[in-house]
């Protein structure tokens, strides 16, 4: 069959059959359709969307383009994972999976770079001096089998189909696509050869989906397409109007994120990262009741034992842990940093996250195009968070950035992200559904 | 600005200004924009549509981005063209482009080739031996100028945005986008500098729109958009169930044509012929009311002087005169004739020409793809028509194949074509508006 004849069915309302797409996935990989038919085609999908059937075809598919992770069967030890849409600030990845593995989970957890105004945990984690996250899928299964946890990148043979589509997608219009999405983060996860997964969908003004309504319907449908490709799923949907934690930037993350293993740092990290390890928890049978799981969760990572983990695994990834050490002392590493203080006292009632990612972008921690590279160093630490209180001069938000002029700039892009008002306000939970 | 901006904008709904289309016209032509973006740009627009603005500047900008005729001024012979959309048997440009001529005009007739199951007039004229319609502009000029008609194939300097985005529609499935098709037929027309247009949008079984509303409305849309490009214009919508007149087939529309100039031929041929000469001459005020047009037109056809016309034309444009007329004089020249006759007495009540404009392209009257050789012998004649009295054993329609195998396979194909009912039918008047 043609494929002209694909994108005619789905332009007019029509599907595709498991053999059309398993097909379409195989000509894909193999360079053998035309760029303008499959992005025609892409385009079809997201005006016309995709039935059940075919999503999962489809991210089956795309999963079984390349190379698939496998492990040694131990009911004791479920292999892991989780996967977030994105946020400001969000460096849940880093505390969380050593805690995993502290808690007997395997984790090999396979992240990506930063792009659009939302970092990237690779990024995150080459801020750590020597750090490798290019790890081969052998030195990647050795690790998580005796270690219980890698931190990587994609191999080069796994899921070939996304990397393909997804290029195309990018200069074509089409990344906006909610099945092409779901099949995208799926695919990419289930070549994990997962036993369990937690979702976290991002909802709020710097988050992929805006609205609640839409985050919901993009959780419904991951959920509900990994379990029917077998991965028990769990997806909450959690806030994103300001940033996660008191710091954003590669390397400040890693600082804060170092706090949260030492059963310490801001409240709204250490919560959402004990509900997706007490939710794997409960979704692989090791907890009854998902209240009682965040607390097991909660006293591991005051126990210490993670950052154990963690520290083993900076290690056995090719750390300098004597200039990590050094670094995590220095309370200053940009060459310029400059605070900014409330000009008034009372409580914190907004800050968007929003606002601060895109000046974030542009101090150099996150990335204008594909291929610019990120700067590790800049960014902000110290931002205050709705409901807190604060006096005139307090400082709002601390800025590290590469020079002056780009601390002014960032001064500037951030001037209507705070806002203060005379009458108190409640902390808001983190998770939503 | 990037043209993913603009992608992105027509996937959401929005509209492009006047500078963005002529931009995304000049940068097709220049080959500086990458076919997948252009692709995926072509299927949102499919989805959402131009607005009239949109539309307009598409369609001159289209027009503009090659050679536009020019002639000189001369208020009593207009520079006159007719447009159809294409159905089986529609022979209809062949005499009244001579005869267009014969009432005064100046034609400068372009045409295109068959593709799909309706004929193309470059292929029908291309059977007559010799006949050239490969002329560059300035003949083309010269002949319009002197003799009032030249029937020729677009010249590669005309129009190079529309050549270069349909070849791209036809392979991503975006041929069926009523802006895209209204700024592709339009744009070739207005490079004709035409003062007045004549449209035949043809509505049924065998034609590109099968129901009246869609055919009114691509009527209108047309209609609307040549008179809004400063072209005076007229579009009827007429019926295409049966086919037109009683061949289809090059050459054997040719024959027809012939009889048509002579006064005689088909009648619904010959209504429709002077109907839309008739229109062009009260579209270019030589006629005040369209019926009175439609007799000077017939009166025209019966006086001989649109035959000369053709002879005229036919020399000029290289014919090789005594093999055309020994040609014509000729009853039968494919291989192998044979005649589908009636199993039963009573009236024609369906001759349905999708059926038989099917088995016409596989005779190899037309083109199964572009590129494809069209052979200019084969095809049908003496079809019988809607309101027609047949006896059983009376031919209803008589194929011209290469092959016994051909014809055979064109008898199976055709089958169910034509329905005989007890009752007497009557016949349906060729114009629908």
């Amino acid at each position: 069959m043609a494929f002209l004849d694909l994108i005619e069915r789905k332009r007019d309302g029509g599907a595709l059959s498991p053999d059309e797409i398993q097909g379409f996935v195989r000509e894909v990989v193999a360079g053998a359709l035309p760029r303008e038919q499959v992005s025609a085609f892409l385009m079809a999908v997201l005006f016309r969307g995709m039935d059940d059937s075919e999503r999962r075809t489809l991210t089956l598919a795309m999963r079984d383009s390349g190379e698939v992770l496998a492990w040694t069967p131990d009911p004791r030890r479920p292999v892991v994972d989780k996967h977030s849409t994105g946020g400001v600030g969000d460096k849940v990845s880093l505390p969380l999976a050593p805690l995993l593995a502290s808690l007997g989970f395997r984790v090999p957890m396979i992240s990506g770079r930063g792009l659009g105004i939302t970092g990237g945990t690779l990024d995150k984690l080459e801020s750590i001096p020597g750090f490798s996250t290019r790890l081969s899928s052998e030195r990647i299964r050795e690790l998580v089998e005796v270690d219980g946890v890698a931190m990587v990148g994609q191999t080069d043979r796994m899921v070939p189909a996304d990397r393909i589509l997804y290029a195309l997608r990018d200069v074509t219009g089409t990344v906006p696509s909610r099945d092409l999405i779901t099949a995208s983060i799926l695919s990419k996860k289930l070549a994990e050869g997962l036993e369990a997964l937690v979702l976290d969908v991002k909802c709020g003004a710097a988050a992929f989906m805006r609205t609640r309504a839409e985050a919901t319907r993009l959780a419904e449908s991951l959920e509900g397409l990994a379990n029917q490709c077998g991965v028990g799923t769990r997806a909450f949907v959690t806030r994103m109007d300001q940033p996660l934690g008191r710091s954003a930037g590669n390397w400040l993350e890693v600082v804060e994120s170092v706090e949260c293993l030492r059963g310490r740092g801001p409240a709204d990290l250490r919560e959402l990262v004990c509900c997706l390890a007490g939710s794997l928890m409960v979704q692989t049978g090791r907890a009854d009741d998902l209240a009682a799981a965040i607390g097991v969760a909660a006293g591991e990572l005051d126990s210490g034992r993670p950052l154990a983990v963690w520290q083993r695994m900076l290690e056995r990834q090719g750390a300098d842990m004597d200039a990590y050490s050094r670094k995590l002392r220095s309370d200053v590493l940009a060459p310029v940093v400059q605070e900014v203080r409330s000009p008034a006292s009372g409580c914190v009632c907004q800050v968007d996250a929003r606002l601060l990612g895109e000046a974030l972008r542009r101090l150099g921690a996150g990335r204008l195009q594909s291929g610019d590279v990120v700067d590790p160093e800049v960014g902000f630490d110290r931002i205050v968070q709705v409901g807190d209180s604060v006096s005139a001069g307090d400082v709002l938000v601390r800025i590290h950035a590469r020079s002056e002029n780009a601390a002014e700039t960032a001064i500037s892009q951030i001037a209507n992200a705070f806002r203060i008002q005379d009458s108190p306000v409640d902390r808001e939970a983190v998770r939503i559904t």
